[in-house]
């Protein structure tokens, strides 16, 4: 495995815009993508925060053949393809690797929960095998908050161990410090990312790879700013100012948020629609949060 | 509404078989429902224990497919419908409705977590508006411990009193006795399902209407004796009998026990397999399991 090609540094969990019908806004979508692209940013369609696992197999599938149309770059690109079951996460992670992406995002399957180890390990492998094709890099998506099933030491060790030119990475918001040093002590190398800029110094400086984290999705460049300088004198202040951003986006639901951002930034209140079971901010706290941001004086230049 | 029209007793969620390459048995699955259906056994079709959530939605439906045309009696099936996304529970809904069934079972969308009322409100109103069909009965399915998605007295009273004739009961495998008491409290002549027979007759008495539970797969005529006996003055001696053998199949992991158990007294170990990420008992565990078994006199006759 040629190292070069693995993937690193920023990308969005993109956020999908929907019509008054539910339906994915595709025009959004695309222009969206086009404009985190222009940033440096890399795009991690369909994960959490794209209220991925409230779409269709169909839909993700659809969507990610406009984008690869629309000429996005996939060598940049990491779609989200685990879902609970094996035949759906094979079908979306074949076309994904058929399209020429970076990677996967892949979550395990999250219904069942105290599964095994063993359990896990003959999940994944069934669909590396079934998928069998050498092209395939898999990013394991460890997020015990949402998926509530966890993925530790042991199993990443026994996937590595199985499929090493595989299963090349991890992204890792659970938010532990602890976790993200333990795995890199232990795998290094690993295609380590974080699920939030707050922790992406921490990362770098332990062998990590990069962040892939909601708040990509409205500042971009400022994150791609402290990837570029963490090796740098400036890279304590770059990542004191991600926090100040961030911390003022999760003082609310984090995908309401930034769609009330890009909504307000963009002067398009199409934006501010979620699919259920999400729902968008109530009017005093989408105010607030555009107040606290002004304050700090964030912009979204180019939207 | 037609009250007689809606379901009761006892329902299996029916275990699914696999063969070696995980797809399911479709024959042994036809048998095993008419064996349950013989003995007066509801089939909860793609119930959290039939490994439902390791299904895709085109296996499901082709399953279904099979059983109504094999001649199960499709107005004593209650299939689960209830996924991640609004399309996919649509599709499975209105196919479920098309055949005519008694009822389905939804889950809430399940992935997000700590979602509010008014998101999962607008996600069961969505689903009921889209498949627009007066055919349609809903049990709502709590079940916090797997779902992680909590469905609440609020919830359930907005739901009931915008679609009286939709939303007609509950599967609540809680476990919590003081919620099943407080929701028929409140919702008197709730179809209310228990998702254990061991908390059956304290479900009749409290004015539900049956239980939908994982070891009617195994032992379906002895639970459908205390439904039809609740009122006598055997029922606390037969609740005790049935808590003998839940007891002694519960101290495993349910599906692969369920498997084991009818693998062992089918004499078929074809029935012992599941598909990830859950996986068998180990030998030990099968082997004790059948010795406190046949401890307790447990058979199942005609299997």
């Amino acid at each position: 495995m040629n190292a070069s090609s693995l993937m690193s540094g920023v990308l969005a969990p993109v956020v999908t815009p929907f019509k008054d019908d539910y339906t994915p806004d595709r025009d959004r979508y695309l222009k969206h993508c086009q404009w985190l692209a222009a940033q440096n940013c890399g795009l991690a369609v369909f994960g959490t925060n794209s209220e991925a696992n409230s779409l269709s197999i169909d839909e993700r599938m659809s969507l990610l053949d406009m984008l690869v149309e629309g000429g996005v770059d996939p060598t940049r690109m990491m779609p989200g393809t685990g879902c609970c079951s094996i035949p759906d996460t094979v079908k979306l992670t074949k076309h994904a690797v058929d399209h020429g992406v970076g990677g996967v995002l892949m979550l395990p399957p999250f219904y069942y929960k105290n599964v095994s180890d063993e359990g896990l390990y003959r999940s994944f492998a069934e669909i590396i095998e079934r998928v069998g094709d050498d092209r395939l890099r898999i990013y394991l998506y460890h997020f015990p908050q949402m998926s509530a099933v966890p993925l530790g030491i042991e199993l990443v060790g026994r996937l590595q161990e199985a499929f090493p030119s595989i299963v090349v990475g991890m992204k890792d918001s659970s938010g532990d410090r602890e976790n993200l040093e333990a795995m890199l002590r232990t795998f290094p190398g690993f295609g380590y990312f974080v699920g939030s800029e707050a922790l992406l110094l921490a990362n770098m400086r332990a062998g990590g790879v990069g962040c892939i984290s909601a708040t990509a999705n409205i500042n971009p460049a400022s994150i791609d700013g402290l990837f570029q300088k963490w090796k740098t004198d400036e890279a304590d202040a770059l990542q004191e100012s991600l926090n100040q951003v961030r911390g003022t986006v999760q003082q609310f639901p984090l995908v309401p948020a930034l769609k009330t951002i890009i909504s307000h930034y963009g002067s398009d209140s199409e934006w501010n629609r979620l699919r259920p079971p999400l729902v968008e901010l109530d009017d005093t706290q989408g105010e607030k949060l555009i107040v606290d941001l002004q304050a700090i004086g964030f912009e979204m230049p180019g939207l």
